[in-house]
């Protein structure tokens, strides 16, 4: 891919401002994110194989360990499914939709991804390489997760102490983790 | 391998029209699959890990998620067992004949793969490009879908609305999937 | 990561010596090690998938073959969880503290690593390369634990004479393992 | 690994005839497999993954598939435990002995391999070449094993018509298989 592959769409309309090809056939749900979660600015959709076995399976994934709470603070959640009405409809839109849903209760920044029943990953960030980073540390939790589950499928999540020090020792205005 | 490594044999006859090598030993299968589906350009067999392990436990592949869907419109069916006869008598060419028979209801140009008993997986396509990334899909696919079964053992397949968009979206004439 | 990362600290103190960057988030939990066990003069530690598959399981390793007894003289222990109040509390000292803790009645000289329970795997060695060696070596063993345990669940540790033989041709006085 | 690093010994004393270094620490156990296999002219031994994982669980590999047919004519094998008395005795060559007592009733030409039962996998060949090419073929065998009777435990394995015309057709007098 180079960036004369690289479309810029308008982000209320998703019409197309620059770029000779079509953008992303899953376009208009990539909108419905940006709409509904207006602090991030990258979305990231893959197919990678541990994440999307969750998807697949129809779960979440539990933070088994302080990998998990380094990037996400709580459960993975998994969505719905799509009723036949969704897929037949407006399909794309649909499938933001239910990720919007299943985030009602939810804090998409310190819970930067989620997995579409049946389908797949997606997360997001600030920006761009944020997102992509989410979705590389997805798939690694995940992998861990599978392993985990395969040695000791009932693995209840580590406690809430644990996952919070993680979360925050990383993120937010009292982090300082790292080495700037 | 080099051009110089490359066989033209006669798609009826199956003998050698060009090259100075034997041709595939499994040649006598790639032309029952050309012979009963003629829409088809392209034939690839490998002994790709999970695929593999599909057909050595002798199960077909169930639409799990889109992955899958965006592939193959339904189960990659497993053919049966051959008989101890097949196997002695014209054995490649019974290898062909258990997946054309195993097709008798199905469409090979929607379902491009097959899984023969014990052995691995077949893929074609409307040339060699198409069926080697049919036989690189099949692959991950079944990696999928073992993952998924390994966390949810019993996960039924998707339904059929999201079969049918997935792959009508990126096949036939009101396909819409992809940038051109 | 190039030299000019590297930070040296005071062994006692943990201060910075010399070095523009701040030390890693997890110095203190490094400096109880070496402070603990003074024959060492490296520690790794890692977030590796199979062992911190582990980890998270809250499982030790058992010595289920030879490759384990080449670098481990026994069981590489799980710590017990750290308490609410150890986790908001001096964190990383107390990570450091529940290996120490678990190393009780263990040679850390013959068992060079440890999980900690939840996060991941922590090694260590002479110097910083046998550390690294351990590290790989724990996260190969911990593989071929994980396939052998989706084999045969049930699979005793071999045998102390074993063990043994193994643990002691390659370490100690009467080594005598590879080709100098 | 160069050639400097490479050591001849002499095949019945074990006595080094040229080289620097000293040789494998189980220069014993692959002089008890020449010695008794006299038609081989390679030995190899590794600790690859999936290999060593059955020999952890104590169990051989059964032909599940025709990969394993088209290098292995049935069961590859696992030998019993060593005592006590013959891990603390002259190990390395009753390692082999074991290897040796398991063929009493098995052809080493068509069966080209063992597992050593809590240790790994040891392969030969006609030469070095055909003793790696086996040790690799094993390895691939181990792994669809692996993940066949992780979708189904009880997988039998393949008939003998199958097993004898896959190994048959790339091996012995009346093969046919490739292209040259």
């Amino acid at each position: 891919m180079t960036v004369s592959h690289m479309v810029v769409v308008d982000l209320e309309s998703g019409e197309v401002v620059e770029g000779r090809l079509a953008p992303s056939s899953n376009l208009l749900t990539h909108l419905a994110l940006y709409q509904a979660f207006p602090q991030i600015g990258g979305v990231v959709h893959t197919h990678s194989r541990f994440a999307t076995a969750f998807a697949q399976a129809g779960r979440g994934i539990l933070p088994l360990g302080t990998t998990h709470a380094d990037y996400f603070y709580g459960e993975i959640p998994c969505t719905r499914e799509l009723t036949p009405a969704e897929i037949s409809g407006a399909y794309e839109i649909e499938m933001g939709a239910v990720i919007v849903e299943r985030f009602t209760d939810l804090d998409p920044k310190s819970i930067p991804g989620a997995l579409v029943h049946g389908h797949g990953p997606f997360t997001w960030g600030r920006d761009a390489t944020g997102a992509v980073q989410n979705a590389a540390a997805l798939e690694e939790i995940a992998c861990m997760a599978t392993l985990t589950l395969s040695l000791a499928p009932d693995t209840p999540p580590i406690g809430d102490a644990l996952l919070a020090r993680h979360y925050l020792r990383k993120h937010g205005p009292r982090s300082y983790y790292g080495q700037t």
